[in-house]
């Protein structure tokens, strides 16, 4: 709670500044600046990465495999430094398994998830060797029209929609009539159909809900996918090898928000080992996070092109806004706007400080980066910080909207 | 009303069809897409863009100028093709300046209009000779210093925050304190200043909001636009040239929308032509609209991947979706989604028809482009069109999320 009685932003880990200004990537965020050389630009945090990968596997139990969900953020270099990092890729079209197949991640450890696949989507991804999960029968049999084309046993799991929704979460994925998947009442037959086509079953695959912050709500899902997966199990046309249950972590973003807490994740994933170890002995557990491995370790930057009076308010008009940051406007899947974790960065904490919004260059309300959130009072040029951006940014934005320049992106 | 109770789309203008197939720029729908030779795509009829002009033309009185707010459809073949039409362009960045440029439209009838405009852009603005749009006194700074390093006098009008907003608006864009333009109070100083720089004064602009459907509140909200600028006139370091009280005609997009009438807006801004000629004789009057010209002559198409049954519920699952079409998956600015016109093109009636949701091949719920509308049953290869997307689809959309390839975009 502020003094307002209102609540509060999240402690922003890891924030380091040196004479008040914010440290990214080793540098003083000016310097970073002069690096990159012009603003708006997002940078992320190798060093912060590479870190929560290693604190996640210390935390939670080894048997579980950690799979990167590349739409989180798909820049060439981060999909790299990830690739050298977990355990598999998770893709959602063409164009993101040509990144993954980009790197040293073998195919088999990549997988294809995504409804409406097309028909070169598939070929592609039959011929790259990956692991395919099917959303339908009839995506399942141009899947094995595709391997039969090319002469290969196409690897396929099944991604099912389960009967049960992730409580709590910030987007539902499963539970009643969804474009996701194949309804859990539908898959045995479908795992009939499997065992009569030329496919290689690998297992299946099930993600409930994404950004929850309700460890027993996560914990929840999980068990309840390991349970429907191994029970699902019995009809299947082979051993399971495969079962990847998911993500949905979520990352604080908005006054509030708490860290998610790992602990009860960690006991949860272990018992969820045991049951599968006990009811299919070398199935591989996955799960498989975007925003969780990335958002805290990247940040846009934009400058202060005039600090603006209206009516007794203060406007920070800067060069960046919603053409490049849509979630942290507001206008990405929020029904209500809220304040992304917002500051000055070459001077956080400031002498003077002051409530103020901040707005981008275009002409529309929509273009609002933080409203009436009190920062250390600034002027021209100096450098706006909008935190936890490191997932669902860039790529999640209309950079073409009112025909402004794209911003840069660098890997630090 | 339909069977229901609950409220419908208006009636689609100029929707055309063969053998229940619809027509668009002369072509039945097919055809098009087999010309176009992809889906998904966005295609802008050419006859109908100019029928729209010539109508706005045919209803307003002959006094009023009517320039193309080039934002809401930035496709340059849209953009020649109006500048062709209409008699002037508005712009908001250096990337929609350089577009407009490289039409025949004359440079003195191009304005600049945006907050938080980089040294670059005012620079390049005043090398063109456009009109710009000042937005604060430290814009007007910058500009007059451009102005001097180019030896040229800056074309300059002010851009006014008037202390009204537009009633019913989708979008307010005035009244109380706003990123946008100088607030009213302020402005005599501001003229103060214009007068000892090397400025070519010109007018006034305001723009109090955008996309409404109600005559009575757009033309009130021009009375009061042309009210306070020849109130503030009276402080001008010169005779009012031009006056531009932007647009904000809306069309009807959702169910329960009718269509803007023109009648009570013609005679409105006949009135206001005649208060003009009274008290600024010479001084020429600008609406600025973008969407009402362009936005009911666009189509979005894509393709039925699959239809799919989940839970008793029918999901068209199509190759496009939001990452081309935010606005209709109801995530951009609108608090609750509602569904645009939305049929299936190649089979405008059907036999049979069903109850469906049209989804894209995006790994999230909000990919949504129809929830729950009735329309005739799809199968596989059937064409989805959207209507009323050409304003503010394309360009105002997330292309890069997901890695899915670009939509083609035609005029015809």
């Amino acid at each position: 709670m502020n003094a307002r009685g209102l609540p509060v932003h999240a402690a922003l880990q890891q924030l380091v500044s040196d004479d008040d200004v914010l440290r990214f990537g080793g540098l003083p965020l000016t310097r970073l600046a002069q690096r990159v050389g012009r603003t708006p630009f997002y940078a992320y945090d190798r060093a912060r990465i590479a870190q929560r990968v290693a604190s996640l596997r210390a935390a939670l139990p080894a048997g579980v495999h950690l799979h990167y969900a590349l739409k989180a953020n798909p820049m060439p270099a981060v999909v790299q430094l990830l690739a050298s990092l977990v355990d598999g890729i998770d893709v959602a079209s063409g164009g993101e398994l040509a990144k993954a197949l980009d790197t040293t991640m073998a195919p088999a450890s990549i997988s294809f998830a995504g409804p409406g696949k097309s028909e070169s989507e598939l070929s592609r991804a039959v011929a790259a060797g990956v692991l395919i999960n099917v959303e339908s029968g009839a995506e399942l049999e141009k899947l094995a029209r595709a391997g039969d084309r090319l002469g290969v046993a196409a690897r396929v799991s099944v991604r099912v929609n389960p009967d049960f929704a992730l409580r709590r979460a910030g987007m539902r994925m499963g539970g009643g009539a969804q474009p996701f998947g194949v309804d859990a009442a539908l898959v045995p037959a479908l795992l009939a159909r499997i065992a009569q086509l030329h496919l290689d079953f690998h297992g299946f695959h099930l993600f409930s809900g994404s950004q929850n912050l309700s460890a027993v709500a996560l914990a929840e899902a999980q068990a309840a996918s390991v349970g429907l997966a191994l029970q699902l199990a019995h009809d299947a046309p082979g051993p399971l090898k495969t079962l990847n249950i998911g993500g949905g972590f979520g990352v604080p973003y908005f006054p509030g928000d708490m860290p998610l807490d790992l602990a009860p994740l960690a006991d949860n994933l272990q018992r969820q080992l045991h049951k599968l170890a006990l009811a299919a002995p070398g199935a591989r557990l996955n799960i498989e996070l975007g925003r969780y491995l990335v958002a805290e370790a990247g940040i846009y930057v934009c400058k202060v092109i005039e600090r603006k009076l209206s009516h007794g308010q203060v406007f920070l008009v800067t060069d960046g806004g919603l053409h490049h940051h849509l979630a942290a406007s507001g206008n990405f899947g929020q029904l209500i706007r809220k304040n992304y974790p917002v500051a000055i960065g070459n001077r956080l904490h400031g002498g003077e400080r002051e409530i103020v919004s901040v707005v981008g260059p275009l002409c529309t309300p929509l273009d609002l980066l933080a409203e009436q959130m009190e920062m250390a009072r600034a002027s021209d040029g100096d450098l706006v910080v909008v935190f936890q951006s490191g997932a669902y940014g860039l790529s999640a934005s209309p950079t073409g909207f009112l025909g402004h320049p794209l911003p840069a992106e660098v890997l630090v």
